[in-house]
């Protein structure tokens, strides 16, 4: 087993991870300082992003935190943020929650180092911190998002989002379209590729032997049989017996209203939603504080935080650090997974 | 203020509430058992149901508990279990989980008869057993469900299901209809009706002073301004709008993903939703167990267990009382709610 842990002192085997500042103007940085504040030396953390601005967010909220340069092959110090610096921005010419060109160009500089790094395993995974699509389209990315941008960097053609947290893991079938599109996005090709994703990263990321993965319906008591509604039997069952027919322990259609409660109570390993609401809402419930977004399917293991840039609160220090803790710590326990499962598959 | 205990030994003024009991081979019955064998006296209940069905269920399950003959006026006893008669079925020709056109007609004459009952004010409440509506049907009975004949037999016009929890309470705007026809069935009336019969039974029947209402969005992100998806916009704000022009506390509408952790958390008194499993997926996940479901708009209270006729565990013994105690517990907070309220308002 290659425990993989260039940088770090005292020989622990612990991984070394990338943090990305995320948009400069939003809560980023300030949950970053939190982080290293709470964790001294960041457990094994390397920050990609802007030192000026992180030094300026500490002066500015009283965070008494040592930043340093920090560049590929070098090892971490004992304490203090270890910076991947990729831009040099004006601190004092910046206006919390709002975004420019150059902070834009510096937020999308942060994800291609972290992913430039992950391919030259100077780190083992990425946790992102929130960007502004806005900024990020304004700085002449052409991207739907993050999760896209990163998909582009990696390569990889077949990805998705699955909402992780202690009690519940699920995946989206739709995701950010109007409802008035869900059903006609839905088809049993993109709902099958999203259970056997699940069912992979479950195994890969998650460590889990024979994982069970309960697919919800979309009409209310998942369609009372074709009562309230068909698309349970004519979209959603045919995914399910395909996946099982691949030897995937797919179950389901479920009623929506029950199957979170279920999932929660251990009865399933992972949820395959069929649009945002559906999926989001009992995840929020359970994980409004920490919950974390995996990017599965992706070569690279990438986590993000749960938020989005909270620019209304930016700057005022009552950012909670929360998701960030939980995004670091599930990309840690992906990568140790990940690395379980090649040493038992050699 | 009138006491209204007509029935009660001791000069309780506790209420006198119905159940009726439901489909009598449902799990209605051994619920009904296992409520009285907890509470000894039933603490003020009368059943509405059939009384050889009772014995005979209470000797299948081996629960030792009386039944006794009950007709309006008559005090009740200080135990076991008064039973208003309106059927005399045969118990031994009875199969569980297999309704008949007697057992449907017994079921709609408990539910006639105890609405009579509300009207003679020999009870101030009604907690419904499940029903099933296709035996309901089949008796000769032509109404939707439980909600449509009690509001034919009391006259209201203006009513909906409210689903209460001791941390969560909410509305829907449209219920069992199938996913495609939620947003054909969303209009601004519909959605101020149900505000406004929220607003009134928050006040009434849960002695609120001044509730706040949030109204829950459609599109994911409640649409994101328009981004996403125009119904916030056009359909649902106008709602509340004229709502606070009403005098009443609604806002929104609200990212349905984050709104029933708020409200959850205190910070609204209800949630009026647009479809059914936006409401039922949050509520499910927090009150499983304790969920009661109550027809507000009515002249009567009624309230009902969250749950079917549940026809695979009958005569099994393991139905939980759980949900049967919530709704008989919540029927006399809300008559005690009703009678504050009619004193202080005169």
């Amino acid at each position: 087993m290659n425990h993989f842990n260039p940088h770090r002192p005292n020989g622990s085997d612990q991984p070394t991870l990338g943090i990305t500042m995320g948009c400069p103007v939003g809560i980023g940085p300030e949950i970053i300082l939190k982080y290293f504040q709470e964790t001294g030396d960041g457990s094994g953390c390397i920050v990609i992003g802007d030192r000026g601005v992180l030094e300026g967010t500490a002066a500015h909220l009283n965070i008494d935190i040592r930043c340093y340069s920090w560049k590929p092959g070098q090892t971490l110090q004992r304490s203090g943020i270890a910076v991947c610096e990729i831009s040099d921005l004006d601190f004092k010419a910046l206006r919390w929650g709002k975004p420019s060109i150059e902070t834009g160009r510096a937020m999308a500089s942060s994800i291609a180092k972290a992913v430039e790094l992950c391919q030259q395993r100077q780190i083992e995974a990425v946790i992102t911190c929130p960007i502004s699509k806005e900024a990020l389209q304004a700085a002449g990315y052409k991207y739907p998002g993050h999760t896209e941008m990163l998909a582009d960097l990696t390569g990889d053609e077949s990805f998705t989002m699955m909402m992780a947290g202690p009690k519940l893991r699920l995946t989206l079938v739709t995701i950010h379209c109007g409802f008035k599109e869900i059903l006609s996005r839905l088809n049993t090709e993109t709902i099958l590729q999203r259970i056997e994703l699940t069912h992979s990263s479950l195994i890969t990321d998650f460590g889990l032997n024979r994982p069970t993965i309960a697919v919800a319906g979309i009409n209310p008591h998942a369609g009372e049989n074709g009562l309230i509604g068909p698309e349970e039997k004519t979209i959603i069952a045919p995914a399910v017996e395909a996946a099982r027919q691949r030897g995937i322990d797919a179950q389901g259609p479920f009623p929506a209203d029950t199957v979170f409660f279920k999932a929660a109570a251990g009865r399933f390993d992972a949820v395959v939603c069929m649009y945002h609401d559906q999926g989001l809402i009992p995840f929020k419930l359970l994980h409004f504080s920490d919950g974390v977004n995996v990017t599965i399917g992706l070569s690279i293991v990438r986590t993000s935080v749960d938020h989005g840039t909270a620019y209304d609160i930016a700057g005022q220090g009552t950012a909670s650090v929360q998701s960030l803790k939980a995004a670091v710590a599930l990309a840690a326990g992906i990568v140790a997974n990940r690395k379980k499962k090649q040493a038992n598959d050699h």
